[in-house]
This record gives C-alpha cells, structure tokens and sequence, in this order.
C-alpha cells in the first residue's frame, strides 16, 4: 500500500514525514527538494511507515508546505474533461490534440495557505485537478503505458488551479491568469503510489465544495487525455525532470460558465483585446459562483475505498492589500 | 563597454569565456549554470577582458553551447510589434494588455544547432526576438524602470523562437508549439551590459534572413510593451530567477500570414480543433516563407554603432529520423 508523504515546517525548519492517523513519523534527514526526497527519502518513508517505529509529531501542531518544491516545471492539460469543455462553451468530446500549458512555480502554496486575490482580478475561480509527481527524468521520447507509468509517476498530489477568468481568458494565452502567487494550493499529502496502485489513478473521485456548497464532483475515470499517453507525448517535445508536477485539468462545476458564441468571440484573437474584457465580465458578472473574500474552499481525491486518500486541503480567499506599481 | 561572454565545449569540457576578436580569452573557473557565472564568473571575466592575458582558444575550435542553462524559466511575450500584429491579423496598435506565455526549457540549444522539424509539422515558422538574461531574483512586486533596469537585467541574447504553427495555433495554448527540442537556438553571445548601455536596449537593430533573404528587420524601439514594464508587471504575478530569460517578442516577416477573418477563426476555442487546423494549413500552404529542411537562418542584434553585437545565429533544419510514438 502506498504512504501519505507530508512536508512540514515547525519550529522554521522544515521536515519531511509520513502520515500515521493524526500523527507525522518524522524522517531524520532534511531533504531540500522533492527530487532530493525520491532519491534519498522515499524509500526511507516507507520503511518507517512499515516499523511505525519513529519521531512523531502530531499533525496540528505543523505548518504543512506544499510537497512539489521550487523550481519545478508545473505543466497543465486544459479542458481535459468534457464536463468542463461544455461549461466553457467547448466542444464536448475528445478534441484531436491534448491542450498544454504552463503556470508558474511561484503559484505553489501550502494545501492549507490563504488566496490572494489580486486587487484588480474581478472574475476568481477555482480548479480541482490531480497532480502527478514526475517519478524520473525524461529526457527523450518515451513510450508510456499503464503497464510501466509507475516508473514515470511516483505520486498523486491535490492541486487547486485556481484562474482570474478575467486576466486568463481575455488576453488569450493562460500563464498569467493562472500564475498570480498563492494560485497553487498544492497537497497537504504526496500519495507515493505503489506498483500495483497504478490503475487506482483511473478510479479515483474529485471533489471540491465552496462554502460547503459541493461545486465540483468527477471521477478520473473520466479524463479525456490519459496520464500515460499524455507523458509520452510530452516526452517527445520537452524535458521533465523527477519532481516536476502534471496537472490533469479540472472537471465541471467551476464558475466559469459561457455559452460556445460567447467562448468563441472571448477567445478570438481578432477580437480587441478591452471588448473581449468587457464582454466576458458583462456575461460573468451576475453569476454568484465566483470566489468572493472569505470564501472557504475544500478539496478532497481519494478511491472509492478510501485505499488511497491525498488529504483535504482547505484555502480561504483573502483580498491583496497591495496596490499594483504599474502606471504608479 | 560590455562584453561578449560565450559558453563552450571542448574536449567535452563546458568552459565560460568573452570574446577578444576571433579568440575566446577563457575563464579558469567551470561555472555549472548561468546563475554561478553571473555570481562568481561575471567580474571575473570583465577583468580578464580589462587585462587582456588569459588563456585562450580560437571561436572556430570549439562547440558554442547556448548561455543560457537549464533549468530556467523562459518567459515569452506575444505579439509584441505592431508589424508583427498586423501580419497575424491582430489589432495593430498597442493591446490593453502584455501577452504572457512559456517555452519549455529544453528548447535550448546553442546558436549554431541544427533545429530539428518534427515529423508532423508541416507549419514551421522562424522568430527572432531580443531576450533578456534576468540578473537578480525577484520574489516580491517591484517597481523596475529605465533608471533601474540594470539591476534586473544582467544582459542580452539573440532568440530564435520557432514555432510549429500548425501545433501552436489550433490547439490555442502555444506552449507546445513553441518547445520542441532545438526550437530554441540562444547566443552566441551573452552580451553582458554596462549600467550606463542601458538605453541602448530600446535602439537595437534585429534582423533574420533565411537562405541569405532578409525576411524579419526592426529596431527594439518598436517593442509595444517595453523591458521595464513588463518586468514590473510580472514581479507582481511571479517569481523569476537570475539566469532566467525574457523574450520580448518578434517582429514583422515571419511566414505566418493571416487574415483577421482566419485568425478569428483559427483562435476561436469554439471552433472544433480539426477545422481550425485544416483551414490554417489550407490557408498557408501556398507560402512559400515556411521553413523547409535544409534552410538556413541567420539572426543578428547590434547597436546602429556595433558597441553592442550579440553576434550571428546560424541555424539549418533538418527533418527529424524519428516517427511518434503516440498511437503506435
């Protein structure tokens, strides 16, 4: 059975351990990277787990950090779900290319840290996604399959891909919108999956609530590109190194929610740039779904049997308190 | 005045060295990745250009590698030229907002590569842009201006940014596009900045000929959204690193040609994927500016005087040996 990794920070030193009920078995060694950490740590974690003989420190009394540590490659799959793709006003099936992109490192927070959102953003929104822990570096095409994904994955994360609708889709390309810092809730668990637990990924049930009001409820069994034929593609155009981070795309019931002539005129190029704002917030602006300060966000991934469980991870948005130096 | 640092490989050794006519004065010092030569190397290497005794090598003997090191975050800017907008059939003015995209790190590769066209690319689509090596992390918004752009900006490099347009455009997020490996030839030169060459950066001349044609000719006081700016706007979204690489954008000439009305249609995410691809490759198959195999491109940046020269890119695409292994 696979371990719930967590690193933690108390005391301002920050420690790897493995989750034991409401306790963390702490390894001895400070690993300053994830990758340090699969290389040096997991196997580590595992045999503590399987003792149950260790430091311990209870879980409440840490700061829990995200698992995926900088510099990583965060790379994303867009409207991977056709749920998602129909609420975007997207055709529902399978399109013929896996839609790729990247959001910045900087974005990665804690499972349990605050959002900021930015002054300016008006359109917030929130994206369950399982993550996937890059297990090994890729360097060349690969030909990934279910039978071999656990040497290319070595464990799930929780991600919440939290958007600014209003920067993201109106200026056409996704980064920015997606990058804002704290725009990556990420954890609290790294489930380091076990052989045999690969073909749980395709079983696995998404859930995000907002105010406890559930938004978002999918099974993985549901994605349109899956973890291993997307690898293989992307290891025919880039490089991943071991502790880099996929993310999967997000399923239905964000608040973004446009009709396919609305999505069409937002995303077109050939449409100015501040008319495309306009009418995106103008169709967005009555919709009560959009992330508002103080709104308390919950998400949860685990099997049906609850086998394999990557925590809850709890975020409250907060408003910026900085003003923007641009044009100052 | 600055100088022109070169990162090489001879003997199958990696050494950093500046440029004295056709001889490279080398650095005693192997410095892993940019960062550690910006640390530790920089001075020393206006020093020995100052002293001018040092050992050295011929330019000709060796493998010119890119100097920018991976890994590093390339942040892109789109459509950034107005001549460039009006070729893609862009609003031409100055947009209300600084498109914002990445290119995968393993595009690097040095100045003199052969880029290698993918199987099924059938668009493929040359770019120069002037790119700034960042020289400084940045972890918090800050204001940067011309007056302190030197702090920020540690120096400058030749870009090509190829682009698979039949991958980058259909499929929307231009990411995957734009990162196959070698479609990021980078050098030769670092040219590493005086504080007082500064203003020198908006009066660059740029210009790309493939085969001997001049096809792309402008000067960096066209850039819409100019260096200062765009690193104010993105220390308030994102994290950047000293080694990490700004491109600025191309400008007009490349091969992509398009109509508002096709452009509309091409960037329309309500638009099935398989038509938006088969009306752009219809559209643009008559051109006869995209690349073929064997082509040549050469790539200069310099100041009108020649103080400033981040020397000349010489690149030939070859077809790639090998088939995907997606669906095989």
């Amino acid at each position: 059975m696979g371990i719930q990794v967590v690193r933690f920070e108390k005391e301002n030193k920050a420690s790897w351990g493995v989750v034991a009920g409401d306790k963390i078995l702490v390894l001895n060694e400070a690993y300053g990277t994830l990758a340090e950490f699969l290389e040096k740590g997991a196997e580590k974690a595992r045999g503590i787990m399987k003792q149950g003989t260790a430091d311990f420190v209870s879980l409440k009394e840490v700061n829990i950090l995200s698992p995926v540590t900088k510099p990583a490659r965060i790379v994303c799959q867009g409207a991977n779900y056709s749920t998602h793709r129909a609420e975007a006003g997207l055709e529902t099936g399978r399109p013929p290319f896996n839609m790729i992109f990247s959001k910045a490192d900087s974005s990665l927070c804690g499972a349990y840290t605050e959002i900021v959102r930015p002054a300016h953003v008006k359109l917030l929104d929130y994206e369950i996604e399982l993550g996937l822990v890059i297990g090994t570096d890729i360097t060349a095409p690969a030909h990934v399959t279910d039978k071999n994904l656990h040497r290319y994955v070595a464990g799930l994360v929780i991600v919440d891909d939290v958007s600014a609708r209003d920067i993201q889709l109106p200026e056409g390309q996704w980064l920015k919108g997606k990058s804002y810092r704290t725009f990556g809730p990420t954890g609290p668990y790294l489930y380091l999956l076990d052989e045999e637990e690969i073909p749980l990924i395709h079983d696995l049930e998404v859930n995000l609530w907002v105010n406890d009001e559930l938004r978002q409820s999918a099974n993985t069994n549901q994605l349109l590109f899956k973890p291993a034929e997307t690898l293989t593609e992307l290891s025919e155009i880039m490089d991943l190194s071991k502790g880099d981070l996929i993310i999967t795309g997000t399923t239905g019931g964000v608040a973004l929610n446009l009709s396919a002539e609305i999505m069409g005129k937002v995303s077109s190029l050939a449409v100015p740039g501040q008319e495309k704002l306009d009418l995106l917030v103008e169709n967005q602006k009555t919709s009560a779904k959009y992330l508002r300060d103080g709104d308390v966000i919950r998400c949860t991934i685990k099997s049906q049997d609850g086998k394999i469980d990557l925590g809850e991870q709890i975020n409250t948005v907060i408003p910026s308190q900085v003003a923007s130096l641009l044009n100052s």
